[in-house]
C-alpha cells in the first residue's frame, strides 16, 4: 500500500498556439480532515503561429520537457487533460491539440505519471456544478477551491487547467488509483470528502 | 549549395495500431541521367490494442526513435508524412492517427529532418497517375518504380509508405528544398525528368 501524504496533480488544457499546465498539490489525499488542495503554479506554454506547425510542434515539446522535469522521481504525480471534442469547423485546430495531447501522454507515461482524460462537460460540472459554466463562473469556482486572492494568483488564461486539474481530485479518478488503496470504500469516501468540501466552499461563497 | 550525392527519403503511413514507415534513397538528385532511386527498407511498426491509448503511443514513439536513429547526423533526410482526411466515422482512430504525425514530426525536426505532408489522391495520383487507384495498383506501381521482385521485397503492408516516400520525389517536394539548389529551373528539370521515367517504366509494364 502507498501511504505519501503528497499526491501532485497536475492539469493540461492542450492546444498548440496556448497550452495551459497547472500544478496542484493533493494533501493528505486519503485522511478525511487532512485533506487540502494547495496551489502550486499555473501558467500556459505558448507557440507562435507564424513558424510552421512541425516547428511548433518541436517547440511545445521542449518546454512541456522542460515543465515535466520540476517533477522529481520520488513525486507521485497524476497527469489530467482535457479531451475536446472533435470538430468538423476547424479540423487543422482539432489535429495540433490531438497532437499536443499525445506529447503530454509520451512525456506523462514516460514517467511513470497516470494520465486520465476529461470532456469539457464533466470539467464544467466537476468545478461548478454546471455542465454548461461559462469562463467567468469557472474562474471564481476555482479561485475559491484553491483560495486563489491577490497574494496568490493564476494568469486567466490558466484556470482552464487549474480546473481540470480540480476535476481529476474532485472525481477520484487516477487520484485513487495513484494511491493503490485496493479498496473501493477508500476511494468513495475520498471522493465524498472531497464533493462535500467543495460544495460547502461554493455554499459560503455564494452567501457572501 | 548542397551538393551531397545522396538524399533519404523516408515515408510514413501514420497509425497507432500499424504505422508503416519506409526509406528509398535517391541518387544523385540532381542530375538527370544519374537520377535513381534505390530501395532501403520498408517495415510496419506496430502496437498492440488490449494497451491504454498513452502506453501505445509511449510504445510507438520508442520505435519511431530507434527507426529515425538509423540515419546518421550527415545524412539529409527528408521524411513524408500521410495527411489522411478527419473523418468522422471513427474519431479515436483519427485522433490516434493525428498524434502518430506529431510524433513523427517531432522526431523528424529535432534532427533537423525536412517534414512534407500529403493527402491520399496526391499520393494515389502521383504514384499510378489515378487519384482512386486501388491498393494492388499502388503495390503493383511501387514494386516496378523501385524494382521490387521475389529477391528484393518489401511487406505487403508497407507499401503505402513506400508510396508516400516516391511521391515526395515525384512532386519534387521537400527534396529540391533539401538540395537547396535556389533555382526555380533546376527544380522543374528535377520533377520532369523524375515524371517521364515514371511513365516510362509504367508504359514498359503496360506493353509486358
Amino acid at each position: 500500500m502507498y501511504e505519501e501524504e503528497e499526491l501532485i496533480v497536475v492539469g493540461i488544457d492542450p492546444g498548440l498556439t496556448r497550452c495551459g499546465v497547472a500544478v496542484i498539490n493533493l494533501k493528505n489525499p486519503k485522511v478525511g480532515a487532512k485533506r487540502a488542495v494547495e496551489f502550486i503554479q499555473a501558467q500556459v506554454l505558448t507557440t507562435e503561429v507564424k513558424f510552421a506547425h512541425e516547428d511548433r510542434l518541436l517547440q511545445l515539446d521542449d518546454k512541456l520537457n522542460a515543465f515535466f522535469s520540476m517533477f522529481g522521481n520520488e513525486d507521485q504525480v497524476v497527469v489530467a487533460i482535457e479531451r475536446p471534442f472533435l470538430t468538423k469547423h476547424n479540423p487543422n485546430t482539432a489535429m495540433g491539440t490531438a497532437q499536443v495531447m499525445g506529447l503530454v501522454m509520451v512525456h506523462s507515461r514516460r514517467r511513470n505519471y497516470g494520465v486520465e482524460l476529461f470532456t469539457p462537460p464533466q470539467i464544467k460540472t466537476a468545478v461548478t456544478g454546471n455542465g454548461r459554466a461559462d469562463k467567468k463562473q469557472i474562474m471564481n469556482a476555482v479561485s475559491i477551491l484553491l483560495g486563489l486572492n491577490s497574494k496568490i494568483s493564476a494568469p486567466p488564461d490558466a484556470f482552464d487547467a487549474l480546473a481540470i486539474a480540480i476535476t481529476c481530485i474532485n472525481r477520484g479518478v487516477g487520484v485513487d488509483s495513484a494511491l493503490s488503496s485496493g479498496t473501493q470504500n477508500a476511494e468513495t469516501e475520498a471522493q465524498r470528502i472531497w464533493k462535500d468540501a467543495t460544495k460547502n466552499a461554493l455554499k459560503k461563497h455564494l452567501r457572501m
